[in-house]
């Protein structure tokens, strides 16, 4: 990583971005599992219980960002991401919906709010990405949030193979998958606008790459620690 | 301040809270100034020119007080703040109505949003708040935050005075302190609730009211401030 190698073109800039793809989580072994219909209904319900923790976070790391941005237009745009989350007015949010695929799964709304079953390692994984959005700039947060690149690809997988592979679910629970596709797009844009346009030297290109990389973990690492107390061996 | 000693009751808590507002900077020698109609335009112009730091700051500190608030419901009540300031869909938000504040005492947009006449010490008083928001528990951030208590009070003896004494300023310009006046009511329902609850022990109270009064110097080291450099001597 150096100043004295030549910025990336944006072009060039976004594909290694969107290169990252490659380390999603859609390849974990945990979600492969998921992909080809091979989880229970005990391993189904444990992702979807400590993946709820990732859920409620997000608001909160939302909050944490604009909480770091000083322009006005740039936090009514990034506020929206709340409201989506947190549900407003007739919207009753992303938070919601996953309580519902939690029910379609067949865990009771208080269970999965008393995260009980939330393994430490899950909490540990989101809670850095928590702390990360806190003390970074809100430039470097917004980056991280680009996992959302990645996301829509493992929605509709879900939607794909859900109906036929666990038919027990009840089919309103997608809801909150087929409701993010959307979503997550707009949200793409806007956090590789931010990007493209905030990090210009290669250095800063490059420490984009490892900010991704980072949230990359995060999510990973939650796979690793819902496949070992759920799936594993 | 001592554990032994008896909890206040809610409401004699409440009084005590209130009480405060004999420090609100409504009594500040430059307010008095302002409500006898004793200010030159240049000096009403360096108050609006100066608190409009403070209403910038006011969504970030929102925000940063949502990064710490992991209940939905709370959150959702309290996002309301961010939209009312920074202005969401149809509401074009406080921050744009003290900005036609600003016009209608003659300051031009762009040297508003400059911050260039911004003095150092209303800078460092308005970030000493939004520090705190950042850094003390939601609960206490939320108290800190009931100077809005006393601020009905300053709206109207500026709605009151302004059309007279200061018949220069366009009327339209007065609408952010007409519109404050519901919102703020709203906002200290809340903030009371919140603080109530959670203050309960004797020593926990008294703590309250220690952070009320670092808020309450807040907007009076602001006003000494701008008095300072605009009207003093």
């Amino acid at each position: 990583m150096s100043d004295s190698q030549l910025a990336w073109s944006k072009s060039e800039f976004e594909a290694r971005l969107r290169a990252k793809g490659d380390r999603y989580h859609i390849h974990h072994p945990f979600n492969i599992k998921m992909r080809n219909g091979e989880l229970s209904r005990k391993q189904i319900q444990g992702w979807v219980i400590n993946r709820f923790y990732y859920q409620i976070i997000i608001p909160q790391k939302d909050a944490a960002i604009m909480a770091n941005i000083s322009d006005r237009e740039t936090r009514r745009r990034w506020v929206q991401r709340i409201l989506d989350h947190d549900g407003h007015g007739d919207n009753e949010g992303g938070i919601e919906a996953w309580t519902r695929l939690g029910e379609a799964v067949g865990i009771p709304r208080d269970e999965l709010w008393s995260l009980r079953h939330v393994q430490p390692a899950v909490k540990f994984a989101v809670d850095a990405y928590l702390n990360f959005a806190r003390t970074a700039s809100w430039q470097e947060a917004v980056c991280s949030s680009l996992t959302e690149m990645f996301a829509p690809a493992i929605h509709k997988q879900r939607l794909a193979n859900w109906p036929t592979d666990y038919p027990w679910v009840a089919p309103e629970g997608l809801e909150y998958f087929r409701s993010r596709i959307n979503l997550a797009e707009r949200d793409v844009e806007h956090g590789l606008e931010v990007t493209l346009q905030h990090f210009t030297t290669r250095a800063q290109q490059e420490r984009a790459l490892e900010i991704l990389q980072f949230k990359l973990d995060v999510l990973w690492c939650m796979s690793d620690a819902i496949n070992l107390a759920y799936a594993a061996g």
